[in-house]
C-alpha cells in the first residue's frame, strides 16, 4: 500500500472522478483558478457542512455571518491592507515584465532578466517596488479614484465591522465568536500546487471576541479545537503538525499565530492559522469610522475594546488536504488497486447501487433502493454500466464508502451485498435494512 | 391580519433580529452590497440547500457543479456580455458626471443636469455611449488590456464551457443538466428596494442540455417545477404569477423566455427566469475557442450542439420573497403582534426553549432539552431572558415556528408546553417526545 507520491497522480484522478477540472480549460486555462466538478462541488459542501456545524449550529457562543465581498474602501485603509497587503517586485524598465524580487534567482520562467550582450530585449532591472495583492475594481459608473474597491482578501474584516450589530441582535455576552465562509481573492504572483495556492479561493474564518487579559487561554483553546477537528475528518495524526510564528514572522496585528500544517507530497504546508489578533482591527476600525466598537459588561459596567482570537483555514486547502490524505494505491490480485478513502462524512457518494446484470429483476430491485437511499437523504448512485468489478473500482477511485448489489439471491430472498470500500469484505443485508445500515455507520457523523 | 405595507418596515426587522445588516454600516455603507447576520445566513443557507436538494440530490439527470467567479476574458467575448452587456449612459463633457439616459427625466439626484444660466457647473451632456455592467479587474502583477478579466455576471457561462468535463466524467446522456449556486455580479447604475437588486448579488442556476427539437417541452416542464417549487416553499399562489418576455423583450441568446414574478410592496417583479438558451452559448465556445461542444449519442452515432433551457432565480430574491411573504401583522389582546411566518423548512431556528423562570430545576430541564435538540440537527435556540409573552414575540418575529417552555409541572411530570407560532395554541408533550414531535413535523420538509 502506498501514499500519494505525485500531485500529478491527483490532479489527473480529480479531472477523470469529476473533483476538479482547470477553469476556462477550453480557452487554456487562467493557471490560477480551478472549478469543482459533481463529486468536487460535493467534497466542498461536506467539509463546509461539517465546519458550519462544530463551529456554529453546535455551539451557543458561536454566530453566524456573511458579510459581502465588495466593502467599502476604507475598511483595507483601517485593516493596514491598503498599505500593508504587499509583496517586492521588480520591474524591467525596458520591456515592463515583472518578478518577484525574492525568487529572481529560482524562477525557471523564459522570460527571466538576462544580460546577454546584444539582446535588445534583455532585462534592464529597475528598483523593487511593492505590490498590493488585493484586487481592484471600480463600483459605480464612473471608473476614478474614489470608485475603487476592492476584492476582500480575507472574510474577518466583515466580522469586525459587524461586531455590534451581531453582538445586539443575537443578545450575545463576552465572549463569543463570529463564523464565516465564503470566497476571498488574493492577487498571488506565483500561483501553484494545483488548488493549494491559488488567486480566488475560499476561507473558513471565525473570530473569537474576549476580555483582554483572557486572549492567552482562548488561543490555547481554540488551538486544540482545530487540530481536533481536522483529525476527527479521518486525518492521520503523523501528517498533521502546530508550527509557532516566530516573532519575525508574525503580521502586524498578531501577538501569537500557530500554523496547522500538513505534510504534502510538495512539502509540509500551513492550511490553517490560529492567530491572537489582540484588538487592533477593532481599534483600528473605531479609529477610522469614528464609531464605539466597544463591549459593555452589563452586570460590570466594564466597558472594553475585546481581544480577537482567530481561527483560518481555506475550503480548497482542506479539500486537498483530505484528498491527499485518503489516496492510495493497493497491489491486488497482481492489479493496482487506487482508493480515495475518504471519512464517510466526506465522501460525496455515501451508498452505490448497483443491479448485478440489467435482467432478471435485478435492476427493479436496485433502483427501488436507490431512490429510498435518495429520498432518505443520504447521497446515492445508481450505475448499471459495465462489469461488477469495473464499477468497484470506480467507486473506489470516487470515494464512495459502501457500494450495495443486487444479484440472483436478491430476487429470491430479497438481501443484497454491502461490499465496504476499504477492506473489500462483503456482507449480505435485507434491502429492507439497507438504509438503516447506513444511516447507523454515517449516524456519528452526520 | 395585515401584509407588509412598507419596505422601511422589513428593513428594520431584519436588521434588530439579525437578518439583513447594510454592508460597511459603520463606514457610511456601500448603498448596493447587504450583509445577512445570525439569522440570514440560515435562512439563505435553508434557501440554497433547499433548491439543491430539489435540483441536484433528487434527480439523476442533475449534476452539481462550482466554478471560478475569475475566468478566461474570451469566455466573455464569446458570450457577447463584452459587446452587449451595456445600459446606455450620457456624460457631461464639463463635470463628468454620468447619468442613466432612460432616467434623466425621472431622477432625483441633486446633481441631475440642469441648464440655470450663469451656472459654470451646469451640465453639459454629449451622446449618450454604452456602459459595460461588468466589473473588471486585473490579473496578474501588470495592469494592462492583457491582463483584464471580469467578475462573471452569471454563473451560467461556468456551466457551459464545462459542459464536456461534467458530461464525461459523471458519464452523463443527454438529456441532463449542470446547477451552480454562487456570487456573481453587476454594476448596476440604480441598485435599490433593499436585497432585491444590489451589485454583488448570488445566484442558483441550472443549465438543462436537452436535444434540439424536444426544447420546447422540456421549457414547459421546467417552468412548471420551478413554479411548483416556490409553492413549496409555502409562497402563496396568488403573489405568483407567470409572466412571458414579448418579442422584443427577449435576450439575444433567447428562442423563448418567461418570468416567475412575484407581487412585493414595489410592484410585481421578476425573481427567476426560464430561458430556451438555445445552441447560442455552446456555438459560441465552440466558435471562440476552436474546441468541439459537441454530444454525441453513443446509441445512433448521432452528433448534435444541444439546445439550453435555463432556469436561473436570485438567492437574495427568494429570500426577500420568503420573508415579504411570510410577513403579517396581527391585533391580539390590543396589542400589534408581528410574526415571521416562514415555512419551516426555511426558518433560522426550528425551535427556541424556554424555562419559565431562572429557578426550581426549570433551567436544567430545559438546557437538557436544548442540547439533545441540538445534537440531533435541529437548530434550537435556548432563552431564559425576559417575560415569557416577551420570549414568545421576539421568536414570532424571528420566524420560529414553535417554542418549548418548561414550567412548575416540567418538574414534577416530565411534560412540556410547545407552542404553535401560527396558532398560538400551546400542547403539553412529554419533554422525552419533543424530539420526535418536531422530527415528525420537519420530516416531510427536511
Amino acid at each position: 500500500m502506498s501514499d500519494l507520491q505525485s500531485m500529478d497522480t491527483l490532479v489527473s484522478l480529480a479531472k477523470r472522478r469529476g473533483y476538479v477540472f482547470q477553469s476556462s480549460e477550453i480557452y487554456g486555462g487562467t493557471g490560477s483558478v480551478w472549478d469543482y466538478g459533481p463529486l468536487g462541488v460535493e467534497l466542498r459542501r461536506n467539509v463546509m457542512d461539517a465546519w458550519w456545524s462544530a463551529m456554529v449550529h453546535q455551539r451557543d457562543d458561536v454566530e453566524g455571518l456573511d458579510s459581502g465581498i465588495l466593502m467599502h474602501p476604507r475598511v483595507w485603509e483601517a485593516s493596514g491592507h491598503v498599505e500593508g497587503f504587499t509583496d517586492p517586485l521588480v520591474e524591467c524598465k525596458h520591456c515592463k515584465m515583472r518578478f518577484r524580487q525574492d525568487q529572481l534567482g529560482a524562477s525557471a520562467c523564459g522570460q527571466k532578466p538576462s544580460k546577454a550582450p546584444g539582446e535588445t530585449d534583455s532585462c534592464d532591472l529597475g528598483e523593487p517596488r511593492l505590490f498590493n495583492l488585493m484586487f481592484e475594481t471600480f463600483m459605480g459608473p464612473v471608473k476614478d479614484a474614489a470608485a475603487t474597491v476592492y476584492l476582500r482578501p480575507e472574510t474577518a474584516q466583515g466580522s469586525y465591522v459587524n461586531f455590534l450589530n451581531v453582538q445586539t441582535s443575537a443578545r450575545q455576552k463576552i465572549p463569543f465568536g463570529v463564523a464565516q465562509m465564503g470566497k476571498a481573492f488574493r492577487n498571488e504572483i506565483t500561483p501553484g500546487n494545483f488548488i493549494f495556492r491559488t488567486r480566488e479561493f475560499e476561507q473558513m474564518e471565525m473570530q473569537y471576541f474576549v476580555e483582554p487579559g483572557t486572549d492567552d487561554e482562548w488561543f490555547e483553546y481554540w488551538r486544540a479545537q482545530r487540530l481536533e477537528w481536522h483529525r476527527s475528518l479521518g486525518i492521520r495524526g503523523e501528517k498533521l503538525r502546530l508550527t509557532p510564528h516566530g516573532p519575525n514572522e508574525l503580521a502586524h496585528y498578531a501577538k501569537t499565530a500557530e500554523d496547522i500544517e500538513y505534510e504534502f507530497p510538495f512539502g509540509w504546508k500551513e492550511f490553517e492559522g490560529i492567530h491572537n489578533r489582540t484588538d487592533f482591527d477593532l481599534g483600528r476600525h473605531q479609529e477610522y469610522s469614528g464609531k464605539k466598537l466597544e463591549y459593555v459588561d452589563s452586570a460590570s459596567g466594564k466597558r472594553f475594546v475585546p481581544y480577537v482570537i482567530e481561527t483560518a483555514v481555506g475550503v480548497g486547502r482542506t479539500m486537498l488536504v483530505a484528498m491527499v490524505d485518503a489516496y492510495r494505491e493497493e497491489e491486488v490480485e497482481g492489479d493496482t488497486r487506487v482508493v480515495l478513502g475518504l471519512h464517510p462524512r466526506l465522501a460525496p457518494i455515501k451508498v452505490a447501487v448497483f443491479p448485478l446484470v440489467k435482467k432478471d429483476g435485478m435492476p427493479e430491485i436496485a433502483e427501488a433502493l436507490h431512490k429510498e437511499l435518495r429520498a432518505a437523504g443520504i447521497p446515492s448512485f445508481y450505475d448499471t454500466s459495465g462489469a461488477i468489478g469495473r464499477r468497484y473500482r470506480r467507486q473506489d477511485e470516487a470515494g464512495t464508502p459502501w457500494c450495495v448489489t443486487v444479484d440472483g439471491q436478491s430476487v429470491e430472498d430479497g438481501s443484497v451485498t454491502v461490499r465496504d470500500r476499504d477492506t473489500m469484505d462483503q456482507s449480505r443485508v435485507a434491502a429492507s435494512a439497507v438504509r438503516a445500515w447506513v444511516q447507523e455507520r454515517l449516524g456519528g457523523v452526520a
